[in-house]
């Protein structure tokens, strides 16, 4: 399991986190727990310093957070500032503490160097804030590396047959390749389908250019747009991405989505997905994420039977195609992000 | 888990295997897809030689295989034929394909050299074609290794206790010893239980003799015919086999029954059991697949516990009876066809 | 894991053990079954030494148990004494037999050397043949090892915390601490808590002081007596422990608690709790079970989750506290029973 930690990780939906109620998530197999409090977001290890009783079980007190097995009480920062019965404070006698952040709906925790923690870094995802956009929203726990659900995620392809039923693309979709791009952070993926006429799901009158266009950030967070133009359109531009004033989109949608790493083989999904305000309602919406929640349950399917053959597999090999151009750029990029990361951990060693 | 490869193992029975509809199942820890499709009968590894993918949830075009997760689609040989959106075709884009057959009801797959596949050694089962037997068919799957269901096959003085609600075999059962006969693929069990009043579920007006004979032959497929006869007649013939001729038999039935090792730890256990048509008919079938149902789910309980007692043991250790002979005759042989393939292997290596 | 072996652990309550039905319980990764049968009470080693199915499954014959697989029949020492169809019965045909003892309502098996076994050894837990109190008795399994729990019933302070919406000690409990005296073979503790306003689920009229004391003796059993006194009553006492004829007390209840391991991670927890005669009656006895069932399902959370967190953590280290020293007394007691026993047993080698 190779994974950047100088990154920020959705942890929870910012409507998952009520007032004074801990929430426990893993992120790269360290037990956290979350919890907002008169005003303060805040993130710690969730093992008390005592015996290893879990945080998330414990009591908010003020901005602070009670161990409910034998009542020790955490400060925001991770130290102990009461043992009951006991005056004297151990200086050990503290957890780690987390970078937490809400933004853009999500709950986003900072698993690297606390020192370099920075809010620019936080993906441009479209959270329900945003009043031009229609957005429902969802999650999936995966029985699954979050490895997997990367590669499931740059590679596109795979609509024409894992999504055959839902999305409804055709085998034609399979056949076109996305101009990749490497960002210093991610990956760029950029698609035309001419006049796709197979999208059956929601099949258009006149024959359409399909466009797409989507981020995969570190650690995995994917911030697609999609749009038609009239057919012609595509080649008209030479197959260039289309203006941002471009007259003539039609069905233009929005999706974010984030991938976290929870333990070596279970990763977390999360998702919106909806219309822009000039291309729909809250019944497109709706509508949306119905076939959303069919087509990612076909994902996890697959990908969960996937990670089965492998675990069963004594030396499990990859033959790459064409196809996963993204795949590799993706994994190349959190690989160099891992080695920098523990070279410089070697040279502040 | 010393195991035969060069051998014919039973992959499902025929009628769970509809036209085009891929079916999954591990065997020797290889996972393996089988399906039939217009007139082919086909076996492939279940791993796409991608991303690992299993082939079983993909889709049948023809005779070909179709990978659901992007699309490749593989030959019967196991070749890749296509890889959608890609021009070139990988020399080593292949999966292994297995021999298979279907004969007497059941797919047979060859797990070892498939050069060596020889339909002649597929055991002599009865299948439901054969119309001089009414039988039944199930099967079972279990959560313990092959090796401990064909120990309790091949010592059946376990009648006299795990079955003595079933069956009904008495006592008396687990004191007579059968004749045991090594074969060259397998060991022979005959045994005459004279003047056996105490089957109390069948119990005749009359004592009768109870014949049994059954030969268990690699990779774990017992195939047994039992009778009845006059009371006296065991001792008048010497306690030698009955002639096929001989006059008077009563109660003739055959079992054939088939274990397949999976894993180390699990195994699926086919079984169909039922009268000759002159001694009975469908309703009897149906007694008697009642009764087996029961008695093998005894076994089954049996066997399970003793495995998790097995696998709680730091050192496992057996202390043969008398009772073993053909439990160690069928371990040795199973041992030495072993022990000869793989100097086989080194030889041709 | 350490143990101490040459001492008697409870393997059941006597009424779970109806006459000539085989019981099975694992302590300390040995499979043990027991039975009682015309008179005998027998713990033998859950493993027939043919094939290793469990004698649990077996049926008792007189004294003597059958195993139900192949039929050896075991006498209570753990000899074979028959073998169906065979006349030998080698030298090695046995198992291991364990000293085992009824005593105070439950079944105490001795997992050390037998010649060891003490009936004087085993602890003086209140039983149902006691007519001086009214007793309910209950048991729990826990996911989590036997050291957690010994570690949760040798500090009280969690009370505060763990049991706040039980029991309904306030958090000014967790700020005493017990008097803690070492014993030969456990810990002994014993706690006023004057003028305890705040035991709110049975909160008195009047201030009263809570007087508590208990001995926690190996391998895990708790017998503790309270009782409530006018307040003033500890103060005028200098907090020494009350005479046994010292007038005035109240609500007196006796509990005796057993926590036996079973495997590594899995513990089998048994309780009673009840009134004294004087002091209340079969109603008393089961709101008091009403609330322990509660409470120690509270514990059972608690310390299961703590388990699981302690298993992902690659290097668990604790931060003793100040309310830890019963904690750490029984812990040594432990480390150096087990080392004596190991020199004994080396130096009788």
């Amino acid at each position: 399991m190779t994974h950047v930690r100088n990154v920020w990780y959705v942890a929870a939906w910012e409507q998952d986190l009520p007032e004074a109620q801990p929430f426990a998530i893993t992120i790269l197999d360290e037990p956290i727990v979350v919890y907002r409090s008169e005003g303060r977001l805040v993130a710690l290890e969730d093992r008390c310093v005592h015996r290893m009783a879990p945080l998330s079980l414990g009591r908010c007190e003020g901005a602070r957070l009670r161990c409910m097995y034998h009542g020790l009480l955490f400060d925001p920062d991770g130290k102990v500032v009461e043992i009951p019965g006991q005056e004297l404070i151990p200086a050990q006698a503290r957890v780690r503490s987390y970078p937490v952040v809400e933004k853009h709906s999500w709950i986003w925790v900072w698993m690297g160097d606390p020192a370099r923690a920075d809010e620019a870094l936080i993906p441009p995802a479209v959270g329900s804030d945003d009043t031009d956009w229609f957005l429902g929203c969802g999650q999936l726990d995966y029985a699954a590396s979050a490895e997997l659900i990367h590669d499931n995620l740059c590679d596109f392809s795979h609509l024409s047959f894992v999504h055959a039923n839902s999305f409804g693309a055709t085998e034609d979709w399979a056949h076109t390749r996305p101009r990749v791009t490497p960002l210093a952070r991610g990956v760029r993926f950029e698609r035309w389908v001419p006049a796709q006429k197979g999208m059956r799901a929601r099949e258009a009158a006149e024959p359409v250019d399909a466009w797409s266009a989507y981020d995969y950030l570190v650690p995995g967070v994917l911030l697609m747009k999609s749009a038609s133009y009239p057919g012609g359109t595509a080649e008209r531009l030479g197959f260039a991405p289309p203006p941002p004033d471009l007259e003539g989109a039609s069905g233009v949608t929005f999706t974010s989505q984030a991938v976290t790493a929870m333990t070596a083989k279970t990763a977390r999904y999360f998702f919106s997905w909806g219309p822009h305000r000039d291309h729909g309602d809250e019944a497109l919406r709706d509508m949306l994420m119905g076939i959303a929640g069919q087509a990612f349950g076909e994902d996890k399917a697959m990908i969960e039977a996937q990670q089965r053959v492998i675990d069963a597999t004594p030396n499990p090999r990859v033959m790459p195609t064409s196809a996963d151009k993204g795949v590799t750029l993706y994994q190349r990029l959190v690989e160099r992000l891992a080695r920098e990361e523990a070279g410089e951990g070697r040279a502040a060693a």
